[in-house]
């Protein structure tokens, strides 16, 4: 604490992000990267970009990236908007549609970033609880509210809501903007950017970080209707003109340009996801059915955090969320069939 | 304007950098850019890095960049912060140390994200008038206030202030955060970073983009006694946890290894500053003694904005600023000897 930190930084709680251990070479299934390499093409769009231009400022604007999602996905560029990973457009959403008037909803159990945005703008916020299967309780978001936020997959449970709970809530809600979090879409669920033409307050948020490989990058996406996009760029450049460098946007581009090299990723972490699912079940773990590159679970016998040291002392880091209804589960990512291996080994050796 | 956008959505002006055209091929004489390539070093940092660890989160703490730059300065590493270009460590530092309830000050003219940053928080600001010949007014900043900002040198004049003045200003707010940004510091002033051991007060901000030319790669910094490095990590870490990805962190620790290079672009940029600002003043300008890599100009018989426009005509990029005070001034950044060439020469044939 100190006398000149304002009320704000003495009171708030800053998002702890998972561990970026330092001290050894651990299996690293903690953070929900993906366990293959960006696609060659982004490399070389990278390589091709390390040039004396890195002495000029970035496109602030991100438009060839920018026409390349909106091609991507049937959009126009103007209902695209770029910003340094998802967690800064997530921040930047916060701080464009929400006030301090009328409180946001989101699910009580969900991207534990959401309430310190909301406590970092002074936001009212009421939690949905989960129900007993960590469903989401579509009912909770039909009442009078400022905003509503869904991660969908959800996060850390991997649970996926469908489309039409998602549209009864988007009706509901005409007159507030409703944020569908997908950072984890890719690995099976069913994006609802679809929705977008018909819904001025939907507003989609998509990351690069997971099912493109670009967590080092730093690269995340929000769609939505002109209007939505425009109020986020106002308040970015209030904020800081130019937050994706030039060789971010580069591989971002050369990444939505491998389709093909996407698709076999996010379908190869599908398949060891179910082999995982499938062994974890045999040995008594309760697994959360997911459509995320991560699994959340339980055992009966052996305690969440006890399990999660005995990992991390035999090399493997999951993590683990010590909160009320989720202090009993660990939520594993999805790494590469070698890496799983060696983490139902030691699950193995230690149940 | 839509009926989804908050109020302060609705009611900020966002700040406006200066043109990143696309229309055609200009001489870029508008955005402070290094007219140098960033170092070779930095190149091959940038094609080590470009392999698969991209599909890792970078390092939130961006250690070894921190280590470095601490060694630099002969501090420590919990001394120094990292940020997305200098102007995302300016927005950090507002919301961290300055609050509504008293006015921030600083002068009048001076770097225009400020007031939007202000706006954005929702702080109240005190503007120091500049003198006549645009120096600073010390006495303005020796009153009750709630925190300092000054750029030095000063944008858009160039115009540098003596570290004793900074040391009487350090000393009477001795209860308030005082920030010099030193975006430019590195093209002739001395920078007060020396300063940080006997005042916790003071914040340091810098930048890779000027002087180590690496505007396209996003990285500022400030520096500090530990606890007001605390507090802007407290500020972003409820913002986004990596907002320096893994090639940004490894090019500036490889911009900060090649000090032979930046002293020799350094200079190289001050000469032709000098030369350009003579050649200037035996034509008719009035030119402010900058310590900058741009200077601040004005003619006595062309006005600042129709010469911005016949310049733009003829392919050449200057900042106009349409506000009261400087308004027949053009700001003009140092480019290469090749560059001020052409820019002379088309100078000569407007006036």
């Amino acid at each position: 604490m100190s006398k000149y930190w304002n009320e704000l930084t003495k009171r708030i709680e800053p998002y702890v992000a998972g561990e970026q251990p330092k001290d050894k070479k651990y299996i690293k299934l903690n953070t929900n990267e993906n366990p293959y390499p960006p696609s060659e093409k982004v490399l070389k769009a990278i390589s091709e970009a390390n040039n004396s231009d890195l002495r000029l400022y970035p496109d602030p604007d991100c438009d060839k990236l920018r026409e390349k999602v909106a091609g991507y996905y049937n959009l126009n560029k103007n209902q695209i908007f770029i910003g340094n990973g998802s967690d800064e457009v997530l921040a930047f959403s916060f701080l464009t549609f929400f006030s301090s008037d009328k409180e946001i909803v989101y699910p009580d159990i969900s991207y534990s970033f959401y309430p310190v945005y909301a406590d970092l703008y002074g936001l009212k916020t009421r939690l949905s609880p989960l129900k007993e299967d960590f469903s989401i309780n579509v009912e909770d978001f039909l009442s009078n509210n400022g905003g509503v936020i869904i991660p969908n997959p959800n996060a850390p449970t991997g649970k996926y809501l469908d489309i039409n709970s998602i549209k009864k809530i988007l009706n509901y809600n005409s007159e507030n903007v409703v944020i569908i979090d997908e950072a984890y879409i890719d690995f099976g669920g069913q994006s609802v950017v679809g929705l977008i033409k018909d819904y001025p307050n939907l507003l989609v948020i998509q990351t690069l970080s997971k099912s493109r490989s670009l967590a080092g990058m730093r690269i995340g996406i929000a769609l939505g209707q002109e209007e939505l996009i425009e109020g986020l760029n106002r308040i970015k450049n209030s904020f800081n003109s130019y937050t994706c460098d030039r060789i971010a946007q580069v591989a971002a581009i050369a990444a939505f340009e491998d389709e093909e090299y996407f698709k076999e990723c996010s379908n190869r972490i599908i398949n060891t996801r179910e082999k995982v699912v499938n062994k974890l079940t045999e040995i008594g773990f309760k697994v959360v059915p997911s459509k995320a590159n991560f699994i959340f679970v339980s055992h009966k016998e052996i305690e969440a955090q006890k399990l999660f040291t005995k990992l991390r002392e035999k090399g493997v880091l999951v993590r683990y969320f010590n909160k009320p209804k989720i202090n009993n589960y660990l939520r594993i990512s999805i790494g590469s069939e070698e890496e799983m291996d060696v983490f139902l080994e030691k699950v193995m050796e230690i149940i």
